[in-house]
């Protein structure tokens, strides 16, 4: 067996009390032992495919030329398509639901997409509701392994890819708004609202903002670098790790301090 | 040092909060930097021998010739045999309390069995409470490595392993009597009803089911292939990723839904 | 490439719902796909140093010669140091902030310190919110690979660091009055009473144990070997896998059933 060629990241819905992710990376082990599996979460919560997509998204800018496994697949067993994508010198393997579609364009854009329900590196018997054991992983694994992606399933057009649906935000003079996209671990929120366009708005040059979160009170909000650019315990809006707009408190709980989750829109005004 | 022969799988009841299962996992590292390490799950519930025997059981089959190190260990510290076992071209480590059993069922039978307390290859000094790190950890890392299992420890009769207790499933003409063995992340009852039994029993040919689960409503469900054989919402019984008998909700949680748990009896019958 | 020198363990407060570990992962991996990397948890509470800096050193005396990366770090983006350290055969890569203490003391203590945050080896841009990625991750992987500590970063004097600030036991004759340092996923409660404390104490010939946990109760409490030399539902304080006293209770969560949590004291004199 030749030395990989790439290492395969794995994310799903999975979770950590059962052994789906765990026969999955069996599996993948089974196919070459030698393969390097990176277990980006299988804490997803189940079925919550833009989280996944956004997770994903955020990972594999970081990686070297890899193979992104990635299932959040409530669609298991239906009609929805089984694909393997090729974006920039890395793959991804997943359903066709949108939760790659982000990452892809991450990646520099989808070049090539291939149907693998029937690849030839499936698992046989196929079991209708454990794709991720019985196709998405060995199909992973053999192109982690060198196999080229023609070989692994049937060419589809990419732009009849599922996109993932995300909420738009808008920049009308100084006022910006954006909506939540999630909140992490420690209770910071990830807005929409990306490093160009915090570039191009009242952002790059104001430091106190006005933020309206759909109740009558308005709040006084640093724009700063890093947490401890405020007092703890109050808020501050700075760019994340992936150079998007977040809401934190600082050594605090945003999501749970605003009650804001997905969806929910937040105005920004500058404050002078 | 030569390449390793084995993967090491690994299940435990260490949950993810504490270091254990990642000391156990340095251990192994240590005996044999080679070696793969395939985490299964850590996040059996504390002390559930059948939940963590039945996760073990579901995984083997999908791993290469593998050594499973799997700790679900109550009774750590006390009387209990610490066992090594040979399956087919699988080994299975750990505590003989049940829970390898089914795993080594699956993998075609224990065919010889060592006691390991006192391996020569167990860390010094033991500590009582972690047998998982000073004994299961480094026997299972020097059997994937190559050792073989009669030297790792002392033979013992197979008859006299512990064989896990788990109630029995009845077929009676058109009556199919299951029980539930546990619920998944995501709210799917797996039942004691293998595929062996669905064929012999009306099942092979009936699509619509009569079940009884203890309460004065009988419910209509449908036996299908997958979630979406059913709407939104709606229940379906549905061989799961195993081949056995599942009761899901498509898109819910049917552990909720049917306030079912370990052991709840359901009754199965043809509807025309 | 060589063969990467020596193993990364990882440890954090990342948690298992978002891609921050695995993002780390994928950075080490993309310096060098042949290192192993051993996940200790990343389950620690957001901001425990306490309990991380007690996982890390309840872990590293069982590594081989190792690069451990620890990142609980509620100061990032503030001017705490980030730093790497040597202890004997081992490195050391984290925050300043008595994450690193302990386990270096357990090493045998810290050699050679030096300050990373401007490191040749870090990610640019750095993002001032995910050091873990930026910094710890690509220095850790570089050490690891065989780069000299004083080439990832600037020497400062060790007795800079910043250290751990942990309740004292104190033996007084026949009274031994210990604290909770906290309580594993089991409810076992460990105390700050290693086993030279142990063994100048009491403890080192009696059996039966009078303890007093701030309420006017004084409990008997047998002092075994392991969780059976009392009944189920008992009590009972014995050496854990460390070697330190723990408080548990056989089958049952001894931290719910004495409501004892962090730096809560514990008062022992034998019985006669």
């Amino acid at each position: 067996m030749s030395f990989p060629e790439r290492p395969v990241t794995f994310l799903t819905d999975f979770g950590y009390s059962d052994e789906f992710a765990g026969v999955v990376r069996a599996v993948i082990t089974r196919v070459n032992p030698e393969l390097t599996v990176v277990d980006l979460t299988h804490g997803i919560e189940p079925g919550d495919v833009r989280r996944g997509a956004l997770s994903l998204a955020a990972s594999v800018p970081f990686a070297s030329p890899s193979v992104h496994l990635a299932v959040v697949d409530p669609g298991v067993g239906t009609g929805r398509r089984a694909v393997a994508l090729a974006a920039g010198e890395h793959f991804l393997v997943g359903p066709d639901n949108g939760l790659l579609w982000l990452a892809g364009e991450r990646l520099g854009g989808i070049g090539e997409a291939v149907e693998i329900s029937a690849s030839p590196y499936r698992l046989t018997p196929i079991h209708k509701t454990f794709h991720g054991r019985d196709v998405f992983g060995p199909v992973a694994a053999h192109l982690a392994s060198g196999v080229p992606l023609s070989e692994v399933g049937d060419p589809i057009a990419v732009e009849t890819l599922t996109r993932l649906d995300l909420p738009r935000p808008r920049l009308e003079g100084e006022l910006l708004v954006g909506h939540v996209l999630g909140a992490d671990r420690f209770g910071n929120l990830s807005l929409n609202i990306d490093g160009e366009l915090i570039a191009r708005s009242f952002l790059s040059t104001g430091r106190r903002v006005a933020a309206e979160t759909g109740g009558p009170v308005v709040t006084e909000i640093v724009f700063g670098t890093t947490f401890g650019d405020v007092e703890e315990g109050e808020p501050v809006l700075l760019p994340d790790s992936s150079g998007s707009l977040a809401l934190a408190v600082n050594q605090g709980d945003a999501a749970a301090r605003f009650d804001l989750g997905p969806d929910d829109e937040i105005s920004l005004t500058p404050l002078v």
